[in-house]
């Protein structure tokens, strides 16, 4: 893939049972064992940890949404500072989206989560107008109207420089018909093609002259065919990888089987990220699919309403600010080498949690980000030693 | 000083040009050297910031708030959890307050800052009635009814288990006249009397079997006769040290006046705390006078709020959010070894506090906790070395 230059992805191994593969991701800062989880620093940063906490908990690769760094501070902040590696601390693999989840899952005022059926609270709809050309917003900061196109999107990620982009595409959510579905996807293509072609303007290089590569999108949401469709259009296009998005159902088996239509007929030697999913039992099925890589705000978003997650528990994670645990002098997951589990008690979490500090945010956020990377650590051990089963019976409650 | 095993101060140098020395402050959990500033950790955490962050910042000392700890877990949770050093994972020098100062700096229901004659705004009232026998106040919390004695305040310290731990006292505020400071005072003293009996009856041991030691509080308002009455009154007591509190004036220069009232009859050899005081400016004021520790919130107060403490800044302090720091690649300040200085960019940090986002709270935090270390640092060396006014030139500014 020498369009991809200092890029590469290797498969080391398939699992006999399932379409696992155990992968190496090689990228300008560094490489990546795959199955791997990328953790969201929406805003230049995965919310109040370091970057040396990151490391400490054995993170492996981060994103950074192009969406809120355009409003604030603007990529060209970010690309006069160095960089978004730079500017934020970073130095290994990172991710950029190409803003388009967020103008539409934000902007549809129903819908951040709608994409994946939940959610029914409105939002101030925040999205203007989609045209072929591109998707009018107002800024959730200032209210000031900007224009995202597809061009757009892969200039800004050029100043940004993060490792891997993504095309722009439009994320259809989940309440839209069949025939919206079809019309947005093809756009998405189209827009894949015009994210490309800036991208080989700008010569695959960030502003600071290092190589990018791009992941183009599945779109079709529920719709088998128009699933096919979309991963043979990403397939036969010249991206690095892949990325399946949009809407994935309504519910957890709709998930899997909407990830499946997919993977039937993506690129089969590229790398795979599955969009915004982070459950434990759908990771373990994402991984049976071919998925590579996953992202989910989940995990540190939980860990600030005091969710913490442990392997094998019912619902995956544990609810701190029950009164059960104030005076457990237990730490959260006895079997947790994270600093939060290593330094302090259940009852000091919890009363850090009811006092609502800053501090319980922290410590729950470590530990989480700890335990969704031995997570993937136990996925990747398990594809070596063809143990996956016994990896999943530990990490999935089951009645 | 027997009664107090395990604790010593030491005076290991005498500033010739004032009353300031250099000492030795010695606990069961380590020894500190003075002038020195003890950190607020008000419910059993520094905000925002890990015991480990605040050992890498240089922190010697820190101390908890009764009040709070009492309404929130409750001083029986920490002490079944081994004490407060275990519970919050501070193996250091400790000090508990005695929480009179909240049940009536917050309780007058206008005056958190009255006492230094500031902030007119009003809050809920929850203090209820102060009688000979102690305060009655609600809780901030449940509301439920509390009521604090000398004796009450003694026994929760004793299992909060600190090293040092404080006589219960009312905090005058700064509106009150001098009938009611004479009389508020005199009552102190009956409380420093049932504080120290109390202690004597409990063996001079926390829950946990570790010695601690006793400061009484010298009040008397901004009244010279009340000052000296009330420093008399600690030093003819066998307190450990003292500490100087209630209302020190409405500006600087009565504080410094007010200090001097009460030093000139303080016990010489016992160690002084001025109470919530830690401007950059007082605490070079408090050292000539011979104050040997501090405490404030301010540092990392005013650093949630993206103001960075910066030696020999006009008003003491760069305020981050300013749009001058937008591009701005510098670090804070780049005379500053602390880890955000050495990682970050004022432009990042400016992008985070504008985000809003936790992690800016928690490095603008260790940059203060850093400097005013570094800032007692540099005062103790000047001790030492005879140059206290070259580093007063450096740390203040001066038009």
């Amino acid at each position: 893939m020498s369009r991809y230059p200092g890029f590469a992805f290797d498969i080391l191994h398939r699992d006999p049972a399932s379409q696992a593969r155990l992968g190496r991701l090689t990228t300008p800062h560094g490489a990546i064992e795959t199955p791997n989880f990328i953790f969201c620093g929406t805003k230049a940063t995965v919310k109040g940890v370091t970057p040396d906490q990151l490391r400490a908990e054995q993170t492996d690769i981060i994103l950074s949404n192009t969406y809120h760094l355009m409003i604030q501070p603007g990529a060209e902040v970010v690309a006069a500072m160095g960089g978004l590696h730079k500017f934020m601390g970073w130095d290994g693999p990172m991710l950029t989206d190409s803003g388009g989840y967020q103008i539409f899952a934000m902007g549809h005022g129903s819908v951040a989560d709608e994409v994946k059926g939940r959610r029914t609270t409105t939002r101030e709809k925040t999205l203007l107008k989609i045209t072929e050309e591109g998707a009018k917003f107002r800024s959730y900061m200032g209210g000031e109207h900007l224009f995202l196109t597809p061009e757009k999107s892969i200039d800004i990620q050029r100043k940004l420089g993060a490792d891997l982009i993504v095309q722009l595409d439009e994320c259809t959510p989940f309440h839209v018909d069949r025939n919206y579905t079809a019309r947005s996807m093809r756009m998405s293509h189209r827009w894949g093609d015009r994210s490309l072609a800036e991208f080989e303007r700008g010569g695959g290089l960030s502003a600071n002259g290092l190589p990018q590569a791009m992941y183009g999108i599945v779109q079709g949401g529920v719709y088998p065919d128009l699933r096919k469709e979309s991963a043979e259009y990403t397939k036969d296009r010249p991206f690095f990888a892949t990325a399946v998005g949009g809407s994935l159902g309504a519910h957890k088996e709709q998930m899997v089987e909407v990830v499946a239509m997919a993977m039937a007929h993506v690129h089969a030697e590229r790398p795979v990220h599955l969009l915004g999913i982070g459950g434990i039992v759908d990771i373990f099925a994402g991984v049976r699919l071919g998925i590579d890589t996953f992202d989910c705000v989940s995990p540190t978003r939980i860990a600030r309403h005091g969710w913490a997650l442990v392997p094998g528990v019912k619902g995956e994670r544990l609810n701190l600010r029950n009164g059960r645990f104030k005076s457990d002098p237990e730490p959260i997951d006895a079997s947790c080498g994270c600093y939060a589990c290593r330094k302090f008690s259940r009852a000091y979490l919890h009363h850090l949690l009811k006092a609502e500090e800053l501090l319980a945010m922290q410590l729950v956020s470590l530990h989480n980000i700890h335990t969704m990377n031995r997570l993937m650590r136990d996925v990747r051990e398990g594809l070596r030693t063809g143990t996956l089963d016994a990896v999943e019976q530990r990490w999935v409650w089951r009645e």
